[in-house]
């Protein structure tokens, strides 16, 4: 019973773990040559920290106990209101512009369901303390670089702002649908058809022309001249031209939300948005933290992750090594004096960890996928040791100052 | 009052995050190079897994709380209790030798006191299946090596048999006083002076002449066969031979080592070990695995770096960026563009997020450790930028495709 993981929570095994792991490497590279330093809050916080703050649908899912000394504690439900927290307790000696990157697990009791667990990664980049356009600017275009970088080769970049929703979609709001409940309607575009959308309208008080109207109004609107100059200086930051994507449909929800909002989208993967974000002035204060003006973020880590591997841009299956040293009981010493001349080289070497059979040692390095194999050659080869690919295409006798030229040789001649 | 961390719970401010990911990063690419393979498991788990195995005393740490689904859970109190769920769980997919390393957060509610937390890291590295001396040696390679490989120039390894100290002190134990009793009481000799662990094996009821000749009998001891077969090996795989310190009176507890025991020191710093383990070969069965021999090591992690920041080796000082590239109101462009040039040449650039008095970005560059600072030129400047170093000791006037080098060669002539 108590052998298995907890519904909802995941172990990573190697392969899993490792492209993880690269990707969160990718994206904090990125991260930091945009400029933004890593944060770290603690895994336990006072509950009436993370209680309260996102309404009571949320707080229902908040894990949260009574420790030992009678503190009432909870696990992070998201990384903003740790974030708040730190901002208000070390507002002295944080500068007064703070672009931090932050990359935890959060968790949330939620129906466990296909892609949605109860311990998951976020993983978000945040600029405090400017209302410029410019800090939305440097968002996007960090954003857009790192997944570029993860690998993918198109990332589309979808921009809208809050307050041209709200301004076209005023006219439209009765005392029975306020414009909220319009563009909550209207953030449905990707998911329904347009007369779905209407219908939707329709059901909730709209005539059906001023449903039609409506949407009209959204989709001949232009950017503001906020979201214009934030474009172009996402453009002279480096982002492609064609990437770049005025969406005036784009909704996010708007729950908090003040100006700029952006989603980034990778074409080529088909479930949706990997990144989501924009503008958000108030809710720091909100959040209990001090009036700081925000812009930033969230990546859905699970998600890029299994982008990755789905386009083979990390490797879906991890390689413990690159070379496997197998052991036989006459030379012993040979093979570990083998592995140190290749680890010293920076090649990536398993010692198979006691004398076996040859057929054996051969089959783990099969088995995990690790491509080259040495053999050690008897005591009187002076030192010589056999260099094979796994897959026994291939095999070279050499000493061990020539073992690492060797390995790279064998696996550049692999293709 | 929610506006601060929870006693024993800490926040890792960007200085302190950047040099926990360097070191972290550091002994990862070494895990990997002598083929560990990451692995991550939940942070709860059923408590009846994490529960009764290493005593009452343990126990009584355990962060354990009922879900809302009425189940009962805890946060992980070390990372051998879940890999050895692991073990079992993922037994018929797991390679029979499975080398691993793990870097997780457990939590423990001791009270908390300085360098004490109830959140901290755990680095383990082991090899589960083996039962080889080389198993062993590859243990202590890879953490000698890991050490290194953080900047530590001098890495000694301490080592001993559990077997030899049983062995040795096996002839002076009594009824009242049995071997484990007299191996706690020498395992104090780090810490008293040979006379201090005489009077405690006396008050525990050996005579003073035995509770000498215990201590004789363990300062004479040479190695048995098979460390010195580990020595050997551990010599092969590239340990320098003066780091390799047979030392017959560590004991490390013996709470579960059933072979070999290890311990890391770093003699320049003065705080102890920085690393133990040893070869555990009943405890994965005792913990509810499937029997299986391993060896394996822990890392003090937050020692490991408090040891690298104090010895210069990590920054203890976080530098966002290496240029600051400032803003004014007639050329943003230019200054975006600028930046876009330097990120696209791997240099880490922060651009201040809105156009301001020189003399304040200039101080958020000092404050920052910024040692670059990027000017944009007037618009009739042809595109040339002012490269000025942030102490104003050096500045010169660039175009953007030269803006690259520039940076470099201001940055290596600061020496």
């Amino acid at each position: 019973m108590a052998h298995r993981t907890l519904k909802g929570f995941r172990d990573f095994l190697p392969a899993e773990k490792a492209a993880r792991d690269l990707v969160r490497d990718r994206v904090s590279r990125t991260f930091e040559r945009f400029g933004f330093q890593p944060l770290e809050t603690p895994t336990l916080e006072y509950a009436e920290l993370i209680m309260g703050k996102y309404g009571e649908d949320a707080d229902r899912l908040v894990y949260t106990f009574e420790d030992r000394g009678g503190r009432r504690v909870a696990l992070p439900y998201d990384q903003t209101v740790p974030t708040a927290r730190v901002l208000s307790q070390y507002r002295s000696t944080l500068p007064r512009y703070f672009r931090r990157y932050a990359i935890r697990n959060v968790f949330r009791a939620e129906s466990p369901q296909r892609g949605r667990y109860r311990e998951f990664t976020q993983c978000d980049i945040d600029i405090y303390g400017s209302t410029s356009t410019v800090a939305e600017a440097e968002i996007v275009a960090c954003a857009w670089q790192a997944v570029r970088d993860v690998g993918f080769d198109r990332v589309e970049v979808r921009l809208n702002d809050r307050g041209l929703l709200v301004g076209r979609l005023t006219p439209f709001a009765t005392d029975a649908v306020d414009v909220f409940s319009i563009v909550r309607s209207i953030d449905k575009l990707d998911k329904l058809p347009e007369r779905g959308v209407v219908d939707e309208l329709v059901g909730k008080g709209l005539t059906p022309a001023a449903a039609a109207d409506a949407l009209a109004a959204i989709r001949d609107a232009t950017p503001t001249d906020s979201l214009a100059a934030l474009l172009e200086q996402a453009r002279a930051l480096g982002v492609a031209d064609g990437d770049l994507v005025f969406t005036p449909v784009l909704a996010r929800g708007l729950d908090y939300y003040t100006g700029a909002i952006f989603e980034i989208v990778v074409p080529e993967f088909g479930a949706g948005s990997v990144a989501g974000g924009g503008r958000y002035d108030d809710l720091i204060e909100q959040l209990g933290g001090p009036p700081t003006p925000a812009v930033g973020l969230a990546f859905g880590f699970d998600r890029l992750v299994e982008a990755a591997v789905e386009r083979g841009l990390v490797p879906g299956r991890a390689a413990a090594a690159t070379v496997l040293v197998t052991l036989d009981d006459d030379s012993v010493e040979t093979s570990l004096r083998a592995a140190a001349v290749l680890r010293r080289a920076g090649v990536a070497v398993e010692v198979y960890p006691a004398p076996d059979k040859p057929g054996r040692q051969f089959r783990h390095a099969e088995e995990q996928a690790i491509p080259l194999v040495v053999v050690p050659g008897r005591a009187d080869d002076a030192g010589e040791v056999s260099l094979r690919r796994t897959d026994r295409t291939a095999q070279a006798s050499v000493t061990l100052a020539a073992l690492p030229d060797a390995v790279r040789e064998m696996l550049e001649s692999a293709g």
